[in-house]
Formats: C-alpha cells, sequence, structure tokens
C-alpha cells in the first residue's frame, strides 16, 4: 500500500500553451520544514486556465512544464524533521504562497508582496494539481474537523475575497458595489457581508451569474451590458441603494468597470482593484481624486487563512454552493474545458481514488 | 386634538436623589435648526437609575430638576425655519449628544469628546422622557419604514456597542471575551458577531443573562462567581475558544473583570472599557504593556445612527427581543422600579397614547 | 479714522474671464457666529489666475463677479454677538473653507468632502482679497505673536501639503518623490522633512524651481524633460535613492507624472494625486494594483490649521522663503500678471495700507 | 593573525546575581543563514545591569551564565552558505531579537510578540559583549558609510523610541510629554522631534538628566519631586504646554508617573507605557476610558532598523551626544559599575582592540 502511494503520483503537467498533460511524477521528499501532503481537493481557478490558453499571464510566463493548481488541501502523510505542528494524518488547507527570503516585506506582515515569493502554479513554481505534494509546512492550516476538504481548498479564492474586503475597510453598515459575478466576485459578496456590509450591489453582464450572487445573499443584482456608460451604471448603482456604495469591489478588469467603480463610489469612499486587466487604462483619475475615493489594489492575499478558518468553523460564511462541478483528478482535462467555457463557478478536481467526498 | 397635544406633556422629572416625579411641562418650541418630536418610544437606562438613586454620576451632579430618559425615538411634529431633511410626520430616532462648539474634537469627528457637549438626561441637561421634546434636527435620523420606533429608541444602547466594538477593531474571524451580559453587554456581543467575530465568549454572574446571551448567539457563556480569580477566569476563557480572545470588551466596570480582561487578551489585542467602575482600580499594567494588549476606552459613540439604521432596515442585526418589558409612560415609576431591580434587559416606556405598538 | 476704514473696502474682483477689476464693495457686518477681519496678506494661489485665464475650473463656472483669494491673514476689527473665542485686536489665518451644513463628512471629521462647504474663491463664494472681509469664527484660528501675518497666510497652502504628506502615510525614514517644485510641490517638500521623511528627490522641469527646492531641503532634485518616459525617470528616481520610494506626491497634474508617480513607488507603497489635470488619463492601472501601491487622491484639506500653527511657531517649518514677491493691494493685476508668468513662487498681496510688513 | 582571531573570544558572561566575569568563550562557527562578526561596540542597558544586580526581570530569570549585551554593530568576518546580501567586510547593526518560528505574530508583522523569539541576554539567549559573535543575517543592517559604529549600536535603544513614537502615532505638530529622561526617554525625545512633534516636555527628578534633554531638543524640561501629586505635574504640563499633551510616552515605570500620564493626556489622545514597573499598579482608568485616552504598551520593537538607519544616514536624528563613556572589553566591569550609578547616558563598550573609535 505504502509502495503504491509512492510510486502513483499523477499530476496535471502544462507543457507549452495548449499543451496540458496528465503525467506521473516522482513523489517528492519533504525537506526539514516540509510536509508531504497527499492531496485531497483542488480548484480551477481562472489563471490555470489562462496559463493553458495563453502560456502566460503578464510577466510571467511559461518557459518549462509546470504543474498547475492551487486552490489545494490536502492530508499530511510526512513531516520533515524540524515541522512541530503538523503529523501525519492532518487536514490541512495549503497557503500557495511562500516568501523565499525574510525581506522588509515580510518582516512587516505584507509577504504577498515579496518579489521573491514562491507561488503554486505561477511560472516556474509548481502547483499541486497532482495526487502529492510537499510545500512549507508553515503554509499548511490544520483543519477543524467539522469543515470539509473542499471548503479548505476554497480558502484560496475566498482569501482574494477577504483581503479585498480588509483594503476596502468593509464595516459595520457599508454600502457595497462588485462588479463582477465571478468566483473573485462572489467571494468577496460572501465577506463583505459577513463583515456587516449591510447592503451589496453585484454587477455582472451573466444572468446566471447574478443569479448565483442572489443566492449567496446579494441584496440588489444589477444586469449590465457591454454598451452600458460607467456614468449611467453608477448612477443605477446609487439608484438600487439610494446612496452612492462606501466601497465598491472591482473583479472584473475590464475598463469600463474601472471607470464604473470610481464614479459609483462615495466621496471619501474606497475602490479596491481585484481585477486585472488591459496594463494602461483610462481612467477619470481626477473624479476619484477630488472626492478622495482612493484606489487601491489587491494582489492575492497575506495572513488571511487562520480567520478563514475561523469562519468556516464557526459557520458564518458558507462557500459550499461555489462548488458546482466535481471531477476526478484522471479527468482533469475534461474539468479545465468545463472552467474555460464559463459553465458554473467552481470546479473541483479530486486527487484521493479513495475519498472524493467534498 | 392639536390643542390637547400642546396642554400635554407630561415628564419624568427627577427633582432630587430619589425623588422621581411625572409632571407637567410646557411644550417647548423648536429653534431654527431644531424640530418638536412627539416621544414614542423611550427605554430606561442604568444610569437613569442611577441619577435617580444616587443624584450623580461622578463628576455629574443634579443641581436642579432635570428629565430623564436619553434611549427615544418619535415622530417630527414641528421643523425650524433653516430644517430641510426632515417634515412632519417622519419617524426618527434621537442621538441624544449633540455638540454645542465647533471645537476641534467636533472638526476632526470625534464629537463625543467636546467638553461642552449636550447631552440628554446628564445634569444639567434635559432628557426626552416626555410627551413633546425639541432637538437638533442635525441629530435626528429618519426611520425606514422597516425599523420600528423602538428599534430606533434601541439605537442608543447599541450605539455604545458599535463604538466599542469599533474601537476594537472587531473584524472577520475575531476571537471576542464579553465581560459581562447586561444591556451593554448583549449589544456588545450583536455587534461583535455582526461585524465577523467567528466566536464571543460572555461571561455574567447571572445564568438568566447569561441564557439570553446564548439566544441572542454568543458561542459560548461563562458564568462567573465573585470569588474567581482573574487568572483562573482568563484561563477557562482560552480553554473555551482555544486561543486567548484577539478582543475583550469589559461591560461591568468591576476590578476584577479589568483584570480579567488584560490577562485574558491575547498578545496584540484589545482590551476595550466599557463599563464605568471606581475611580482608581488596580490593574496588571506590565502584562498588557510587554504584552502590547492596547486599553482602549469607550465615551459614548459619534457617528453611529446612519450605519446602525443601516443595519437594522437590511436585518443584519435584530435588537427586538433585547425588550422584555414595556409601560406606557404614565407608569414611569414602575418601569423604573423595574430596572432598578434587574429583572429582564430592556425596559421601554411608551410615551405616545395613541399608539403604543412596538 | 474709524469712519475712512469703514468706507474703504478695495477689493479684487473678477467679472469674466481675462477682466479682473479693482473696486470698493461695502464693508460687510459679521453676523452672530462671524468675525470681521481688516485683511492683511493675501497670496496669490494657481488657481486665481486660473479663474482669471479661463473663468472656469472645472464644473466651477464664474457665472457673476466674485472677489478672488483664499490665502490669507488678518486682525480681527468686530466680532459677532455669539463668538468667545476671538476678540478685536486677534491676528488669524483663514481657513477658506467653512462646511454649510452638518452632514455625515463634516460630522465624521472630513468635512473638505463636503458637497455644500463655502469656500473663499470658488464660484459663486467670494474670496477676502480685499481691505475687510467677514468669515466664519470658528474658521479663523489665532497667530501667536511669533508668527507673521504671511506665514499665517501661507498656512493655506501648507495645509495642502500638510493634507498631501498626511494622506500619503509619511513618517520617520519614509523616502519620497515629489513630482513638480511648484508652490504646493514646495510646501510637500517641507512638511515631508517635517515629519520625518528621510529623503526627498523632488522634479521638475524649471531649473530654477529646482534650485529653490534644494534651498528648501530637497535631498535631491530631478529636472525632466517633456520627452523623457516615465520609466526612466522612475529608474532615475530609484537610482538617485538607491531604493524606490515608498510615496510619491504628484503635484503637476502631468499625465507623465501620473505614469512616473505609479512606475516609480515601490511596493506597498502610496501615490498620493494633488495635482489636477485633465479629467481622464491613461495609467498603469494594474502596474499599481499588483503591488499594492494605493493612489489616494487630496481635496485641499482638513484639521489643519492647529497643526500648521503649532508648527510655525515652534520654528519647525520655515514657509517664509517661499514669499518672492510682495504687492500692495492697490497692484493687484501686476501681482496677478507676475504669477502668471510663473516668475518666482508665491506673491503676497498687502492689504493693509498701514502695515505692508511681511 | 587569523589564527590569534579565532583564539580571542574575551566575553562577559553573568554567572550569576552579582557574579559578573570576562572569560574566554570559544569563536563561533555561522549557520547557513547566519554571519560571524567581529564586535566593535556595544552599548550597556538599564536591563544588563539588573540583570547583573538581581539575576532576573520578571519571569526571566539567570539559570545558567549568559554573555550579556544587545546593543551592538560589528563587522562581517565570515557568512553562512545561505546569505547573499552580506560579506566580509561590512559593517553592521544588530537587531537582537531573532523570530525562532514562523507564527501568527511574525507573518503578520508583529514579531516582537512571538513568544518563542530568540532575544540577545535574555535568558537563556546569549548576547553580544564579546569580541566573536554570530547571529542570523537577516537581523544584521549594513551601515552606510557615514553611519559610524557607534550609532549603529545606538540604534537598538533609538528602536524603542522609534516604535514607542510609531504606537503613539506622534505627527506633525504633536504636543508630546516624556516622563523619565533616561536613556530611553532621551531616544523618545528625538524620534518625537524627527517626527515632527512641534512642542516636547520632559520630566526627570535629576537636573542632569533634563538638562541634557534640552541639549538634545525638548521644548521644556520639568523638574519633578517624588513628592509631588500626579494631578499637579499634569497641571504643571498643562500650563508649559498651553494645552494638555496629545501623547505621553511614560519612561520611568513609575506608578505615580503612569498616573500623571493619565491625567496629563489630552482627551482622544495616547499613552504609550514604555517603563517597566510593579506588576499590579493602581490608577486612574475610568479617567482614561471617558476621555479615550488609549493606552499602549511597548515590547521592544520590530522593523525599525531600516528607518533608523536611513535617518542615520540622512543626519536627521542626531545620536552622538547620548554617549558619554566608553571602556574598553576588557574594563567591562567598571563599565557596568558606571552605569549602575547612573552617571551619564549611555557607556559604550569598545569590543575591537585595533579600532576603539566611535
Ligand atoms: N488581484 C488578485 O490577486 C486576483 C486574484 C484572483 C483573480 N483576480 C482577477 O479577478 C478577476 C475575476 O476573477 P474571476 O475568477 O471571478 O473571473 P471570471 O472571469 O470568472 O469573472 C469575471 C466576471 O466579470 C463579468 N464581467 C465581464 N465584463 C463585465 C462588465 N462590463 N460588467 C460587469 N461584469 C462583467 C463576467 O461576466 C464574469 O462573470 C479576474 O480579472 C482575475 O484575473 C485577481
Ligand atoms: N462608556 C460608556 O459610554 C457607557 C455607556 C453605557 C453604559 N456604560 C457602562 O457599561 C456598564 C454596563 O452597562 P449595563 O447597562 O449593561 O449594566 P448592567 O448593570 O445591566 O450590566 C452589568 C452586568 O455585569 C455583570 N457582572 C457584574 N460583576 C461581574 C463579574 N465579576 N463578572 C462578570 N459579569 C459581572 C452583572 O451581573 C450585569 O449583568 C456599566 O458600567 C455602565 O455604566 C458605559
Ligand atoms: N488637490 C488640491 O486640493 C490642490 C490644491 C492646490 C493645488 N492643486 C494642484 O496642484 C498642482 C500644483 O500646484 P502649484 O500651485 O504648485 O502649480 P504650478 O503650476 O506652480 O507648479 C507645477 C509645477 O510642475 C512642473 N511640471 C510641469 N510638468 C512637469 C513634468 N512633466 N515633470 C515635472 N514637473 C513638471 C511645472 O514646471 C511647475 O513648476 C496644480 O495642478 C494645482 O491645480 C491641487
Ligand atoms: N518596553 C520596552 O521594550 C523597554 C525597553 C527598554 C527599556 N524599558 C524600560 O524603560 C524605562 C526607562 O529605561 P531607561 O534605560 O531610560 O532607565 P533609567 O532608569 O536610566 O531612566 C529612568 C529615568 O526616570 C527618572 N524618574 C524616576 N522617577 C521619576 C518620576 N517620578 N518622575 C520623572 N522621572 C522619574 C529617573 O530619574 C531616570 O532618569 C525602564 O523602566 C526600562 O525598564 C522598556
Ligand atoms: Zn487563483
Ligand atoms: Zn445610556
Ligand atoms: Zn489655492
Ligand atoms: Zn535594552
Amino acid at each position: 500500500q505504502k509502495r503504491k502511494m509512492e510510486n502513483d503520483n499523477l499530476s496535471v503537467v502544462l507543457h507549452a500553451q495548449g499543451d496540458l498533460r496528465l503525467e506521473q511524477r516522482p513523489v517528492p521528499e519533504p525537506g526539514p520544514n516540509e510536509v508531504l501532503l497527499q492531496m485531497h481537493s483542488v480548484g480551477i481557478c481562472g489563471s490555470d486556465v489562462h496559463y493553458w490558453q495563453n502560456g502566460r499571464i503578464g510577466d510571467f510566463v511559461l518557459k518549462k512544464p509546470m504543474v498547475l493548481g492551487h486552490e489545494a488541501s490536502g492530508r499530511v502523510v510526512k513531516v520533515g524533521s524540524a515541522v512541530t505542528h503538523l503529523k501525519p494524518g492532518d487536514r490541512v488547507a495549503i497557503e500557495p504562497g511562500v516568501p523565499r527570503e525574510m525581506d522588509e516585506f515580510f518582516k512587516s506582515g505584507r509577504y504577498n508582496l515579496s518579489p521573491t515569493i514562491f507561488f503554486c502554479a505561477t511560472p516556474p513554481d509548481d502547483g499541486n494539481l497532482c495526487r502529492y505534494y510537499k510545500h512549507s509546512a508553515n503554509f499548511c492550516y490544520k483543519l477543524p474537523d467539522n469543515v470539509t476538504f473542499e471548503e479548505g481548498a476554497l480558502i484560496e479564492p475566498l482569501s482574494v475575497g477577504i483581503h479585498a474586503c480588509r483594503r476596502a475597510g468593509v464595516t459595520l453598515g457599508s454600502t457595497v458595489l462588485i462588479c463582477g459575478a465571478g468566483p473573485i466576485g462572489l467571494v468577496s459578496l460572501l465577506v463583505a457581508k459577513a463583515m456587516g456590509a449591510s447592503q451589496v450591489v453585484i454587477s455582472d453582464l451573466s444572468a446566471d451569474r447574478l443569479a448565483m450572487a442572489k443566492e449567496l445573499g446579494a441584496d440588489f443584482s444589477l444586469p449590465v451590458k457591454r454598451e452600458d456608460t460607467p456614468e449611467n451604471t453608477a448612477k443605477h448603482v446609487a439608484s438600487l441603494l439610494g446612496v452612492q456604495p462606501d466601497i465598491t469591489i472591482e473583479c472584473t478588469g475590464v475598463q469600463s468597470c474601472i471607470q464604473t467603480a470610481i464614479y459609483a463610489t462615495r466621496s471619501g469612499g474606497v475602490v479596491v482593484l481585484v481585477g486585472l486587466g488591459p496594463e494602461m487604462v483610462s481612467v477619470p483619475l481626477v473624479n476619484a481624486a477630488v472626492r478622495e475615493v482612493d484606489i487601491r489594489g489587491v494582489f492575492r492575499y497575506c495572513n488571511t487563512w487562520p480567520m478563514a478558518i475561523a469562519m468556516l468553523a464557526s459557520k458564518n460564511v458558507n462557500v459550499k454552493p461555489l462548488v458546482t462541478h466535481r471531477f476526478p483528478l484522471e479527468q482533469a482535462v475534461q474539468a479545465f474545458e468545463t472552467t474555460r467555457q464559463g459553465v458554473g463557478i467552481k470546479v473541483m478536481l479530486k486527487c484521493d481514488k479513495n475519498d472524493q467526498n467534498p
């Protein structure tokens, strides 16, 4: 049994743009501060699909084969010699970004900004869409019994929402506009409500996604069309809420949505940019400046796993409905194709042959 | 009818320590920036009872008869010449503190600290436990149709909880200890949960109050005895939560609870002092200092009504169960006696003869 | 003497684009909360010249004659009935923005964002380039004996620098890039150094302005040309400092400078937009977002006069060298012409015939 | 020569309360992430003397011989295999606290609160009062040529002042009271002024120390006597400043000073506790609470070395006058005796036989 385990490390490897393969890789050996994990559930992210389709995201270019996947959870099967807080059998959620250097960003608590950070499935760093994966033990977080593996895997996208809402300063009674009801817009919605937002409007082109947003707790859904002007959409938002929102969380990356975000937000408010679009965008910056609408970016997250686990354990946030599709690891290509088509919300790959439960 | 209205201004007046009277007062005339209100619901606060029983709170000494009451809502019946945002018929919640001077506290958004602030039922300023009361229009906030008068009145104590949680920095996943399950501890509980606290422990001497706390959403209730040592209570809290709480909100004013608050709170956390006890207390300040546990006071609140109304309108906070007793204004003395005995949680006085609904 | 005083209220009035006149206006009578001031020193701001040259700034359009001037100090000659903190003879600096409504912006300490604020020399509100001017007493601040009238007048532009540095979070050891060495860039420099910035680079097209910046304490001056690319200028800044600056304060409004500001600022840093340029600008927003470089606007200032007076009184900031030209009020047109030509830094108009001292 | 170097590692070792010895210890070998340093200048801290005199500080008890010293700088003589940012010959300042675990405190940028942190000369961790010492390379910071070794050593106490002022929120125009003009009070003074404080009052029992404080830039010195009441001292401070200070930095640990700190500070202000006194203190906590005077502790520092080096390099802070005595390492006992007697301010031990310069 142990033998077999160590021989089967089926992995989802991107060899080049468009060239996604399922292949065996050796089971890695954990270093002193690492743990070896038997992977359980790994969600597919838009960025995984983007690397597959384009071979790059911005300056990150695939130059050699890379394992995909970074929304993951699994079970500890081996611990490095220096690891004390985990033991074989522990169920853990994986934070995919691990700072390599103790630079000023790390020391001051913003390790996500460290330029040399390791990050699963960002070239050249391998991800964890495979059977066995080793990771820094300090970035594996034990899941309580009442949190499922899939919830554990969903902590990764949820963390983007947490970081976005935290940087936005969402608090009791906040009114919030979220542009885009994709997975990231939806987790931002869940988090905003959990942090006390009184009213959340969410916009999207897709009626299906808006329907899901309503189910997840959006107070208002705003169907938009590509040809709508930002000023008009902004007015529409204000008329739904009765006031301009305190905060806008932009989760599309589309230029017109960034413009909408600025026009829509009340003076003294905050626009958080989560969506990543074209390098140069044309925006009404004076409008933001003279109304002191702050524009804050979000790059992944830091220090979110513990609070996410706390929220899931206490049942204050319910991410389960986000999972709309499941595939065994062996059917990874079909799974990727599903995400590419924009069907459903979150597709989960089940990496453990013997346990395909949530 | 109009005649009658203007003649009947039955008011609850404290003449001296122990000397509480129901008497007629003239209906006031609103100034240019004021509104005249027909009072609807006014909650009795511990401080109202304290003035009645002791004739003073700290440096605030009753020197001449004063109308009691400051947790209030009513209906606009007349507006001053300069008032534009309210009109007769509007249902409003009343913020009882109105800054008199445009000093640095006011200009910088902390008007609750202005030393010359007017405050209902703090000597020598009259409160609003009466039929007709005039107030600064800028400190009356229109209630939406789906928020009741009683909810409107409860915004006052709720505001203490909001201000406490805001100063504590309660956020997603916070673990919180609340000392004391009186009205103030309970509103702090409601607000902490609404702001995303994952787990709240609440302590009290009274099993009844703890039962109410559980009903209102406390994750753990901790019955304490006067003879418990602060260190032990702190350990008990940590064992309930599995960790030390990030935040402690002290709502008793009792010295041993302040000590517990310090010992219990995790390093880098916050103790908020809401409870008001003896002037001098003996506390383990070095313990707090070397663990950078910040100690922050709370003096009433500022800028809370709009967010409170937003929360109530969106049904994210439910304060209704706090009201355990109701009396018509004419039975004010019995009502005060009920509060004095510590029976129930919040006693409401119903000031409008024709509408005694919540 | 008194007679004469009340008859001579020579005022600098803009009648229409390009039509600047010196004319007599009645001496105003202060209301209960106002003071009447005998004006002493009033600086000319770029916006005064802009109204003169263009008749408008953005949505603010001159529709009827308006007195110019908003960087001002004077002496109290009469106080309204309700004024207690000032008396005739007091020397005061004038904060030109006075909120008209007690709205949420005002209550929460950000009154500069109040949409209905009164502001000197912003249509349709009259400024104070005249002999006698009345103003809200709460927005007049007594000058200590060791602070001159001109220093008092310079508190207005200095306040823009204070607000900018405060919003930027300048603190001990900050490295700062300032784009533009006009009056606003220079006051930002003074304030950044006073708040503990270790190194400030300042850029401009003009060698003269950079020379002034060096005199005022800039660690590095960076001469730029219109054709320089933002990326190169950003690299140049990093090579001067040895690191990317923590903070960039943009004081030109020019699109290429905003781009430079984003490229130049280190990850996790802040760009403050003070300069006001074209409504739409093309900017590398993804670059800012993924490095979490926050973009914060500045609209005038709030709560700056007391700290500015404290700094001037304690001699920690020296604004005196900013004044390069002085004209008696009668020569206002020549004074405006001087500012229009960009000669020197700050032109002062001396409104008191009997005291033309600094 | 090299031979000799490795043989002579004269070290100042505390064997037991009162038993301070100079003895040879082996020259250590740096691990992969460490550097070996030839020590140059090491300041004596009150805590070093306290361990010598008492064998303990609070819960930290000397149980085996320990090298003293933690205010230090030296020259790199050997680098571990994984070290890239330092090389032999580099002059460095040493941050004595090195987190051992990547716990939540460390990840969120508050590593000083990590309960398992290594700290020089805190039992059982050895300090660096010796000839050769190895340290985590990540906590050694390269000194620019224009910063002396002694300035480098003084970054340690300076960091306490930086952390205190940062936690206090000292900013432009702040008025500050500092209780105690010992080394820690004096560095707090230097930092407060550098961060823009307009006026600093500093109190002490000793006229000599106050004289030094005036030389270092205190605006007011306040001689106090042990029998002065806290209320009176607080009034005295307000009369010196003309207002109550925004901030009080308590640097004595004495109960009456903590009381003074609370009474003295203006509403909405901050008291920072740096001084460490008796475990239990009696304080007017309600006075602080109802005026929202926050009480914040300081435990050492984090993230201060880079900004301290920036300040020293840019000559914005001058710590040199703090060094009043120098002794060669061989005379460590006399040096400790000097500090014990409270003569002068900072005593420096010179560890390099061939270079005893500042
Ligand atoms: N900053 C970060 O760290 C980070 C992390 C994860 C994802 N992202 C980015 O966040 C964005 C959202 O991610 P996702 O996985 O939800 O993507 P997604 O593509 O699934 O969702 C985007 C949604 O935006 C909608 N949309 C498109 N144009 C719109 C418009 N004009 N108005 C309203 N809605 C519109 C789409 O219909 C879609 O539902 C992406 O740009 C992604 O790159 C950023
Ligand atoms: N700071 C402010 O602005 C502000 C505003 C309102 C009320 N307060 C203060 O807040 C406090 C609470 O107000 P309230 O109306 O809820 O009062 P309350 O008296 O109804 O409630 C206090 C509760 O504390 C409990 N208690 C007493 N000793 C205890 C102990 N050792 N451990 C645990 N619980 C204990 C009591 O049983 C009681 O239930 C009072 O001190 C009041 O003065 C302050
Ligand atoms: N946000 C606010 O509240 C506020 C208040 C006052 C002024 N402002 C704005 O601040 C800006 C500066 O005001 P000012 O009075 O100093 O104006 P100014 O015109 O005197 O100074 C601008 C300076 O920028 C320099 N400059 C132009 N192009 C440049 C480039 N490409 N690179 C570097 N420098 C360049 C110019 O040479 C000039 O010295 C203006 O846009 C003004 O409208 C804003
Ligand atoms: N929190 C931390 O991380 C940290 C770090 C270093 C030092 N400390 C503490 O800071 C304090 C100061 O350190 P130091 O090295 O400057 O000590 P020190 O003993 O040299 O200085 C204390 C000064 O306080 C003065 N003083 C005593 N009683 C006073 C009174 N009633 N009023 C005014 N002044 C009075 C003394 O005359 C002395 O000059 C100590 O308690 C030390 O333990 C704390
Ligand atoms: Zn992803
Ligand atoms: Zn009350
Ligand atoms: Zn101006
Ligand atoms: Zn020390």
